[in-house]
């Protein structure tokens, strides 16, 4: 536990906003579903505990949910009794709460594969392992900030839609906050637009909060203002997280995504998407192969509770929309900044790496 | 009072939702801004009264705010006991309401004109001015729907944004929402989906609203849904309503409008804005000389009364953006349809017309 206490201190004397930590022999996760209006802290001490907080949403973004993987896997070491088949089922159970996220499944395997031994030494092997997967996202979003800030001019005013940033990873900044963030720590004067990101609010009630604690000077929209807003040379780039990226370059992400890029290339203004290199799916060869998923209308007629429409009425809820690859000025990871033609460059650089790491 | 009693009778045969109507010797006004939760009618019997619910925007809508000066104006020829002046300074009164609202002005000049004599004669003449205000613009709404209606296929998904509809009118439809009703009464199978438009919600609220009374099919999507329902083919026609048109077809309306009308461009979606040809303002030459007004942030960084971001969020609110001509496929008013293109096509049409009526 020392040692994870004390990589925890070295990332809060950086100021990180940490979403994950370790305190009293507790783990604890901060609520991002009551931010802003509550920065509410809930304190695990069981596997069993912590994925439920997995399952529940209390912990998003890709990233975060990996490392909570990789600590949920350490506390199951810590609570085994040296039973290596207790360690096997805690890896099940943490799996089983978010099937479709790549990055959880991979880190858990990750943790299962170093789960060898018992006692003390299974616990150390398993301390070592969570310590490996949180440094190595932190450089990760080091990585892919320090890329995403060279295309970040002095007095730009950036603009961002939902959350793409530290919560949802190790804290630094995740993807988008990572570029934002590094630009702003190189001295970079910059202001950034956030779109409030409607249905479900994500630009106001957790980029906005971030922002705020890292002291990055920042104006929320609505996200019917982004094309004004360009029109009048208020804003000179647009950077956002991503859900999928296509072998082609065609990007899946939060709705409303699409018509930013449509309003970027209106008025020449650059847009990229900030990304993990693993995010980008060779077998995916464009965005008309994702399916776009439908979720419940309720998040879009009602606000807090109550209604914005008469009752009964109709709507839609595209949790995310495509954006084409003619419209990205350029793929933002922490390998480096691709730009089109997608198809080849992304292939050029990372299949090969894959196939050769495989 | 018998005869506007009437008029109203006959409206109400016809299942217009009356934003403003006499009963009992008061006039009855619905309150826009509580809706859909509560359809809360207020009523009154002085001018005073009336003119407090134009200045406290209880009524909404060039065309219902116009109707609420005539009717206010028959109100005080019934207090005014035969006094001339008393009319004249009633008229003052509700011109001062709305300095800006040029319908408003216009309409009670019209009754100021009309308002000699005393008495049962003057109380007469204000009567029937009043009615031909309303029905004038009951007519305009039957002509505006003609034209746009022309537009519509059967079959159609039309979207709006904001609301430009009924209770903004003489309750039939209004401008957009003109077009739409006049095509699904003449029996055309349409779906409509209306915009929420944040941050103040009349897509929610009272489009919504408006669609249900009429019984004509729809959906609600969030702003940030329009470009990707449009990819989805799901948008066969936009028809927006309007707030100021330059001579050069340029369009001021709800902020929103300009994104809207670059996914329409992009997917080759036509956008239309219904309008009065009044609205047409040919001292302005083109949008680049509106002045864009900015409001209170407040609506942006709450909703009903709670922040949707921390405290002191700094938030920014432009109440309409301009779309250029370009984006525009044809400009539909109660004199017809207007296209590209609009400075030559517009100033022959009604330009001379204006000359000649001046």
């Amino acid at each position: 536990m020392k040692r994870m206490e004390h990589l925890v201190q070295r990332l809060q004397e950086q100021q990180l906003a940490l979403p994950i930590w370790f305190e009293n022999n507790r783990l604890k996760v901060l609520d991002q579903k009551k931010l802003p209006s509550k920065e509410e802290v809930y304190s695990f001490s069981t596997v069993n505990e912590l994925a439920e907080a997995i399952r529940s949403m209390t912990i998003r973004g890709s990233g975060a949910i990996g490392i909570c993987g990789a600590y949920g896997m350490f506390f199951a070491a810590l609570q085994s009794n040296g039973d290596e088949n207790f360690v096997k089922e805690a890896g099940a159970l943490l799996k089983s709460t978010r099937p479709t996220a790549v990055n959880l499944m991979k880190t858990v395997d990750e943790m299962l594969t170093a789960a060898s031994g018992s006692g003390a030494d299974l616990i150390e092997k398993l301390e070592d392992k969570a310590i490996e997967v949180l440094e190595r996202q932190l450089l990760f979003e080091y990585q892919l900030g320090e890329h995403g800030a060279s295309l970040i001019e002095d007095g730009d005013t950036i603009m961002t839609h939902c959350h793409s940033g530290a919560l949802g990873g190790s804290g630094y900044g995740g993807r988008a906050l990572s570029v934002i963030r590094t630009a702003h720590e190189q001295g970079k004067n910059i202001h950034v637009y956030t779109c409030e990101t409607r249905p479900y609010l994500q630009g106001a009630r957790i980029t906005a909060y971030e922002l705020k604690k890292f002291g990055i000077p920042h104006t929320l929209i609505t996200d019917s203002m982004s094309a004004f807003c360009m029109s009048q040379g208020r804003i000179q780039k647009v950077v956002v997280g991503s859900d999928r990226v296509a072998a082609n370059g065609d990007l899946a992400n939060k709705i409303g995504t699409y018509m930013h890029a449509l309003a970027a290339k209106a008025h020449q203004v650059p847009f990229y998407t900030a990304t993990s290199s693993h995010t980008i799916d060779f077998h995916t060869k464009s965005g008309s192969q994702i399916e776009v998923e439908m979720r419940a209308a309720k998040e879009v007629t009602h606000f807090n509770g109550l209604p914005t429409a008469p009752e009964g009425t109709h709507a839609l809820y595209p949790s995310f929309d495509i954006t084409p690859n003619d419209l990205i000025s350029g793929i933002i990871t922490e390998k480096g900044v691709f730009t089109a033609p997608y198809e080849t460059n992304l292939k050029k650089e990372l299949d090969l790496e894959r196939i050769l790491q495989s």
